[in-house]
């Protein structure tokens, strides 16, 4: 047909020689970036359909499972980020676009329940008002690589209540609860009262529980607590910290535990002062922990020297940066 | 940490290991076959982003596309069907799925309009009631690959009307309009009066429609009239007739046309005795075409030697048949 890669003739297109045909067209994108995951998404795509011999019935069902994950996102509920996280790919995400050198805090999923509704709050807030969670206190410090404290960060911190549900799980709630957005002080240290959290179930009663179900998986999560760290000049945290020994430490369903975040909670009264410091019973269980901090300049070098090492590792010898990320070359 | 295939421990999981630790927990699936499909998948879209170093900003921007996506469905609109469509995945399906020996008629894209509402009418019936279209009699025969008529098959029409819009795209219709189910006689002929088709772009005001922009490809298809063939013992056959010289012809935005599937319009006078026997005016455009169905038996066995074939070129040698699909070996 004289077709070129150039000026494509969509005609006749078959199992071998639709993909390139594809690229084609697509290659009118001046988006570099754009144009680049395009054509790695389509060459991935059509592999998986060429590989597994990809039928139209089971075709069928991808599309009615991807529309009502679709259908199943709302204002408070992120279907398709629990799907990405159930699969492993929010992890994946993370540490790639996030390295942490060994001296820093570890990453971990986001979740698809942080809100943008969290009120600022003054350290020692009380930010969750559920009276059956066993309260805790959280005292934690803000560093650089260099061990200089980090003043002036915002924290995001948000948990569950005591039932294992975010706020913006009830549909009649009236406004945030368990989530704070809190400030490192000149010490670089922040502080609030919240409670033990507990182990839960991601949302199981749509697509993502059925997927999760057919694949003989639990849909638990071990308990913890998040953090979204901010400050410029540093590469936003995204972390949590688990309680040792919950019984689903070591089968996340959605992957991310670190050993690294893994704390063991002590109680106010170990610690000389701090129920008189922060003004809370001496039974108070507590939660302490020294967040390290990356800065952009640190994390950009470490990103584009871990693609560089990966991508060659894969025999893209050729690389370029497109939009400050190491890619393979496009041309 | 002793972590194995078998018992995977999950945590610490990192770019390098977090592929075969989802791996090893989706394996406790029972149905050979989505498990399969489940390994490949999660390959995929984690080798995805490791190729493209994808970033958060990136994978935020898709959770955001595919969501846009899903919402944009509804009962008369599938907007994954559509993405499939513009990505070349469904033809490439159906090329895998329904292939074709090389005397009998080749399928193409069904195309997110088919819809179950149309009515079973008589040969003959008048199809589309839009007063602006060019009148147009469909004369067509159905036969097997040995050319027997297969008569008593269920062959489902649908065409847009003259404006480029399919019945199920108008909110205010009343019933089922530019479609029918027929029936072919004991000749193997079916026959009804419709319209001359017209190009149109298929709906971009939704996410997909975006994507095109963003790729600078236009929505247009090529004018075209659908087909779809049931009839027990014999593979599905969805298909359609492309007119000659459409402005399209080479760029439908869906990857569909197919040279075997380009049809010259004649007109009623041009064949004797075709006024008076179908009852139109001679002047009436005329759509004819010789359909040849495959049957059940030769299609599975098509499949599987072009599946054979096409996973032994790929390298992968132990092959096993799992609900009748030939695959590489799941052990």
């Amino acid at each position: 047909m004289g077709s070129s890669p150039q000026q494509p003739v969509l005609k006749d297109l078959t199992i071998d020689n639709i993909t390139e045909n594809v690229q084609a067209i697509n290659a009118g994108c001046d988006d570099r970036r754009a144009r680049f995951l395009l054509e790695r998404l389509v060459v991935h795509l059509h592999d998986f359909a060429r590989e597994t011999r990809l039928n139209t019935a089971e075709w069928e069902a991808a599309v009615g499972f991807l529309t009502a994950v679709g259908q199943a996102c709302t204002d408070v509920r992120q279907e398709f980020i629990l799907l990405s996280d159930v699969l492993g790919l929010s992890l994946l995400v993370d540490a790639i676009d996030h390295p942490k050198p060994p001296a820093s805090t570890e990453g971990t999923v986001l979740g698809p329940f942080h809100s943008h509704e969290a009120r600022e709050l003054d350290n020692g807030a009380l930010i969750s008002h559920d009276a059956e969670g066993e309260p805790m206190l959280v005292v934690c410090s803000v560093r650089d690589t260099s061990g200089r404290p980090v003043a002036g960060a915002r924290v995001d911190v948000w948990e569950t209540d005591s039932k294992g549900f975010y706020d913006v799980q009830y549909a009649d709630r009236d406004g945030p609860d368990c989530r704070a957005v809190l400030t490192t002080d000149d010490a670089g240290v922040f502080h609030c009262r919240a409670i033990v959290p507990v182990p839960y179930p991601i949302p199981s009663d749509g697509p993502v529980g059925k997927l999760l179900g057919k694949l003989k998986r639990h849909p638990y999560r071990p308990s913890h607590f998040h953090f979204m760290f901010d400050k410029p000049g540093y590469d936003r945290l995204i972390t949590a910290l688990y309680l040792r020994g919950d019984p689903y430490e070591r089968s996340d369903a959605v992957f991310g535990v670190k050993e690294s975040l893994v704390v063991d909670l002590e109680t106010v009264s170990d610690v000389e002062g701090f129920a008189e410091k922060y003004g809370v019973p001496p039974s108070t269980r507590l939660m302490r922990y020294d967040f390290v901090l990356v800065s952009d300049e640190e994390t950009a070098a470490l990103r584009d020297r871990l693609a560089r090492e990966a991508l060659q590792k894969v025999g893209a010898d050729d690389l370029e940066v497109v939009d400050g990320l190491v890619v393979p070359s496009l041309d």
